[in-house]
């Protein structure tokens, strides 16, 4: 039987995985920092609630089937349409409503460098909260879980060597300054998704390509083209928007777009976490229920990288379930991504196991005394593998140790269980030395602290 | 659009999802302490590596469907398959491998109280080792586990009023102890699986029912139905295995088995988790790629609730994915279903929300000074929600912590601003008393290691 993985999927291994569970811990701890609540949704959902919700891209991307019970259901493509579906389902949820969902999803894309059929999403979300303040506050959020993540990579050393940029750009923008410009454009709702999607593309194709786009796909003429191009141009930063002033003249949903972004950029300021935010008119987010604030993430030193965060306000797409007005907003942590920009930046110190030591066996008869030696050391909250084959000699049960990469080895023959003691010998040094039974709750905590895990 | 969730799923709500939330983070603290590293495999599998290894059952109750590349995939049904087809896959992983898996798996079965076509699997499994050892850690593994997390079920107090019982009892047997019935009553291969899964009945139909399915589904004789009763009827202990040795005779695969199951108990006790262990030679597991030692486990004080924790050893599962030689042990924790028995128990503390204190906004104007507050206590480790809506009043305010049992509101008016003070009210008591700004930090590590989280 060959043992294939599906095209677009991937085991984690522990190497891959202790880091991997290591950042969600951080991201989860923030989150419930800022009081948001987790919950869990089903991986699979009825096609009809997910079908439209992702433009006609995405429903094709969908892993649609028809169940044993002849339902037509699709695993979940983002955590945001079922959260939709969960708040139609339990109407006696009262908002404000902030919950953090941390869970797989599903999309048929073309596997890619870094881009898989299967990956994980952490979001957070506000529900019930038209103020920009909730926009703001799940901006924060985001920005406190990659400030915890990234470390070293944020450091003044590092900040530095990159001439003075943080570790990380939140890039903001916002929906209604978009649909200010179709005004100035003249360009309707059939054209606008279309706009939007194609100067999305300017990242990765360029503006020659995205020039030649807007004509031939959008059907925009030479002097609309122009002009997406001066808005595109207007150097605005959070501090000074004048130029997008002047661009929208007395076109009002701009105006609208400008104030929101201006509000959002002065509640970032008073988190302190200015910094970490630019304004970048070039963001479009493909996704059709956006309607407010939008915003990506650059992880500075890797560009061209892609958002590693990303979200927006979407104050519609919740009513069609709910029934009634229901502002929300939200950003979502692309982990597998971000897991991969910290391995590329070096940032990821891999193991093979969470253990920190290895108790050695020597004998069925000192097997006992092992055992005592490696729970009093578990007792104390150290990870602690025991060596289970009595017959296998210390040699092999060093080499195990040292392919594994665990740091201490602890031997206890027939000597150390007569005199009550363990020899500790670490590898990396080969230093050795002898504890008493009574001293190893104590060697235990020190290396656990030492290990920041 | 009708927000209906499909039949046998479940959303876990914060109310739902803390508890479980802390279940897991319980389990995993004490997988890692015994040195079980995690790794994660796809949802999604080629359906042949799946399909004969549950039965002709299990193949039923696969979600199976063709991909949009007409691939035949299904959810994954267990994550002990999934392992085989890892190790299969990485070749190179040299034993001995302890992993642990955390994740859903999805059975089309019949939905019921507590049985879900979702649910999660909590696994450890150590592969590469033959000797009983295996057997005996993974068992201590899942004990280590329940204790940690039953808790005051398993008080001195709570045994007492059980008539001495402890919180659960893992219940053991052994395949060749099945095999040896097998052989004592003539049956072969063809009706041994069908001996053994009406075995697994007795518990929940009862002798008559067992002994009528015993002729007329596995075509047993009166005198084989005598024996089989004999067999189940053999009063022995972990300390006393005779009646059954009596049982055997001649049969030397029952004697094999039953060395086999003295080993294990012999090896809990030098752990002292002897008290958690009983023999209950009904026990068969359904699965036919057991070939060892098989487990399940009982809440006591919960009679009829089904296992909670179950598992064995299959040394010869591995071995079609891997090409050679590979005994494998492990244990499950079935955790939802343990979710429900701890609510059942009502040992499950329900919150809305992880937050432990409220910071409450007067006004726009003050608002920067509330955020103030809530960093600070996020800096000390608290989970805070902040208020966003300046426009409602403290009133509703208070009201919304009230309904979200959040414990602490925090006052920043005017007044509190200008003093760089806070003031702390307690829900639960009415107490009131002001902090300053400097004495915030040390106020929230106190709540926060109070709150037992």
């Amino acid at each position: 039987m060959k043992p294939q993985v599906l095209k677009g999927f991937r085991d984690y291994l522990p190497a891959d995985m202790l880091p991997r569970a290591e950042l969600i811990g951080g991201i989860k701890a923030v989150f419930e920092s800022f009081g948001f609540a987790p919950l869990d949704t089903p991986a699979l959902e009825y096609s009809e609630l997910l079908l439209g919700k992702y433009g006609a891209e995405g429903d094709k991307l969908l892993f649609r089937f028809q169940d044993n019970g002849e339902r037509d259901v699709a695993l979940r493509y983002d955590l945001t349409v079922p959260l939709a579906r969960l708040l139609g389902a339990n109407r006696d949820i009262l908002p404000p409503f902030k919950r953090y969902h941390i869970a797989p999803v599903w999309r048929a894309e073309k596997p890619a460098r870094g881009r898989f059929r299967e990956f994980m999403q952490c979001d957070v979300d506000i529900v019930g909260v038209a103020e920009r303040t909730a926009d703001a506050e799940v901006i924060v959020t985001g920005m406190s879980a990659l400030k915890r993540i990234l470390g070293a990579h944020d450091s003044a050393e590092a900040r530095a060597a990159r001439g003075g940029t943080p570790g990380f750009t939140v890039r903001l923008s916002n929906r209604k300054l978009l649909n200010g410009l179709c005004a100035v454009l003249g360009v309707g709702d059939d054209k606008a998704v279309g706009l939007f999607r194609t100067l999305d593309k300017l990242d990765k194709q360029g503006r020659e390509q995205v020039a030649a786009l807007l004509s031939s796909e959008v059907g925009l003429d030479p002097s609309a083209i122009e002009k997406t191009f001066a808005y595109l141009d207007c150097q605005v930063t959070p501090k000074d928007l004048s130029r997008l002033e002047a661009f929208f003249g007395s076109v009002e949903v701009g105006h609208a777009g400008i104030a929101e972004v201006k509000e959002v950029v002065a509640l970032i300021d008073e988190h302190g976490m200015g910094e970490y935010l630019a304004i970048d008119l070039s963001i479009a987010r493909g996704l059709d229920y956006y309607t407010g604030s939008i915003y990506e993430t650059t992880l500075n030193g890797l560009p061209g990288f892609g958002s590693v965060m990303s979200g927006g306000r979407y104050d519609k797409l919740l009513d069609m379930f709910t029934g009634s007005a229901t502002p929300a907003v939200g950003i979502s942590v692309g982990l597998d991504r971000l897991l991969a920009g910290l391995m590329e930046l070096g940032l990821i110190k891999s193991r093979e196991t969470p253990a920190l030591a290895l108790v050695t066996v020597f004998s069925n008869e000192t097997r006992a005394y092992s055992t005592r030696v490696a729970n009093t050391l578990r007792e104390a909250g150290l990870s602690v593998e025991q060596f289970l084959q009595a017959d296998k000699g210390l040699g092999k049960q060093f080499k195990y140790a040292d392919r594994k990469q665990i740091p201490y080895v602890l031997i206890a023959g027939p000597d150390e269980t007569s005199a009550n003691v363990v020899k500790v010998k670490q590898l990396a040094t080969g230093d050795e030395r002898a504890l008493k039974l009574s001293e190893l709750g104590a060697w235990a905590t020190t290396l656990q602290q030492g290990s920041h895990r």
